[in-house]
């Protein structure tokens, strides 16, 4: 049985797209209805035929919708929820998608209306690739979704929102806003802007160039570069919106790198050997997590 | 045909038997002579049937080889070399799969014989796996071969080395050594040491705990913990013996990171939209050159 009549997606980029094709294929809703501000990703969204319902003005599609998701990037969830607040269903649910929390709260959470649970949410997956036509279905199968209520949330309607990211796919997390930024500090956005540097810097070298290092990359430069193909607007906002503990991470991962060039320059090779001993068993901790997939080199070769 | 009557690998670890294995299987040598220094490794390699011939003494193997292999840590080429010295065969080859090549020169050099052909090679492919029933046939197939001949290196012997590696699948390329040492210094050692520091980082940290990472990973913190399962031993070395070159790529990074640290902090939207946009097409490009496999999220989820 479907968990919603209708859900309302704004914005169908990768997230919003995978949502929109694991709720047609598991039915987890009867109506899917689509917005996005440009008509050109519109338009890709209807040739894709991932919902029920198009519109380029999100209030539009909200008016009989039960759960309105925003998956958009996190600079307009504000602007968004200021414009579509009066034309949202009494007792439905709104939610969003982001990797930050505390901000979206902010800036969402004063345009919420009166009897609309509004409970935001996370959930932890995605690819390097954007767009309508780079989701799946199965994109947050055995993936963590986190959920972040507010103290207006109503019981009833977070247990909604749980069902409907179980039948997803999600295993669900509920977490104080705050805490989550952090977490997501330090499993997403550091890494992502460690990838976006070690790639920038070597795009800048003088002394090897870019076919060197895109010839050598199965070195390991190769996987760095994954993360860094991401969406640039996306992750732009992620650091405008969760500095602080970006920050913190930063700091932290620069005095520890400060620790290793000593290291690497007294020639410690005791230190080196413990360092590198200490990280070898987190990535078997994950495989038995069921977070990664167990065979070496992702795959790639065997 | 055969290019080789007899090799021996020295050494046997996930580079040593992954050569056996595609020796075996395409016949690029009529006989394989195994050595390394742990009897238990050994017991291994003659349970995987990887050769013909095993021993732990390397002098033992190397007397009758037209090519010798060095496929240890970089720590103890020389010492190595230096005990085989005189078994050497006149004529024959004398090469190594070290990430390093100017220390290799140095500590490997001045222990060869007149008459014995040293070239020193780095096939740059690999995976996080270590010892011998992780090798594989397939790991060299389309990845690159880098040899630093030497002065006394004959072009005879530098092509049959060449044509050695081309039947284990690889491409060439004939390189200064000290040039070398920079490119893998940016391709691949740097992306090394900031895997297992970012990993490191996130261990230390007292607010997020070890699980919640774990959970988490697949914001993209998963990815680097590939490259921070790594043999320990043999990073070490690599950091001991490309030390100026990994230290001016450090300090490159650091700057970077200032720098990109310095727009966060200022939320320089700009500034970060531009860094993240610029490192998006190089992925492309390695894409394009063969180097990485053309599906998102390497393959793990659709």
């Amino acid at each position: 049985m479907a968990v919603f009549n209708k859900i309302a997606l704004i914005g169908i980029g990768l997230i919003g797209s995978s949502i929109a094709r694991v709720v047609r294929e598991r039915s987890i809703a009867n109506k899917i209805a689509i917005s996005t501000r440009s008509q050109q990703t519109l338009d890709e969204a209807i040739a894709l035929n991932l919902g029920d319902e198009y519109h380029t003005d999100p209030t539009k599609i909200v008016e009989d919708a039960d759960l309105v998701i925003l998956c958009t990037p996190i600079g307009v969830v504000g602007k968004i929820t200021r414009a579509i607040s009066t034309h949202l269903k009494p007792g439905s649910i709104i939610s969003d998608v982001s990797s930050v929390k505390v901000s979206v709260i902010e800036q969402m959470l004063p345009h919420i209306p009166d009897g609309v649970n509004f409970i935001p949410a996370h959930p932890v997956a995605g690819t390097e690739k954007s767009g309508p036509k780079h989701g799946f279905p199965t994109l947050f199968d055995n993936r963590w979704c986190i959920l972040t209520p507010v103290e207006s949330s109503s019981d009833k309607a977070i247990e909604l929102l749980k069902e409907f990211w179980q039948a997803c796919g999600s295993n669900i997390e509920i977490m104080e806003a705050e805490h989550h930024d952090r977490v997501l500090a330090i499993t997403s956005h550091l890494p992502q802007l460690i990838a976006y540097n070690i790639v920038g810097t070597a795009d800048d070298l003088e002394t090897v160039t870019n076919s060197e290092v895109i010839k050598y990359s199965a070195g390991g430069f190769r996987d760095s570069t994954r993360l860094a193909a991401s969406d640039p607007t996306m992750w732009r906002d992620v650091c405008l919106h969760n500095k602080e503990a970006i920050l913190e991470m930063l700091a932290r991962f620069s005095e520890d790198l400060s620790a290793m060039q000593r290291a690497v320059r007294w020639a410690d090779g005791e230190a080196l050997f413990d360092i590198f001993t200490r990280t070898r068993n987190i990535r078997r901790e994950i495989i038995d997590a069921g977070q990664e997939i167990d065979v070496s080199n992702f795959g790639r070769d065997e």
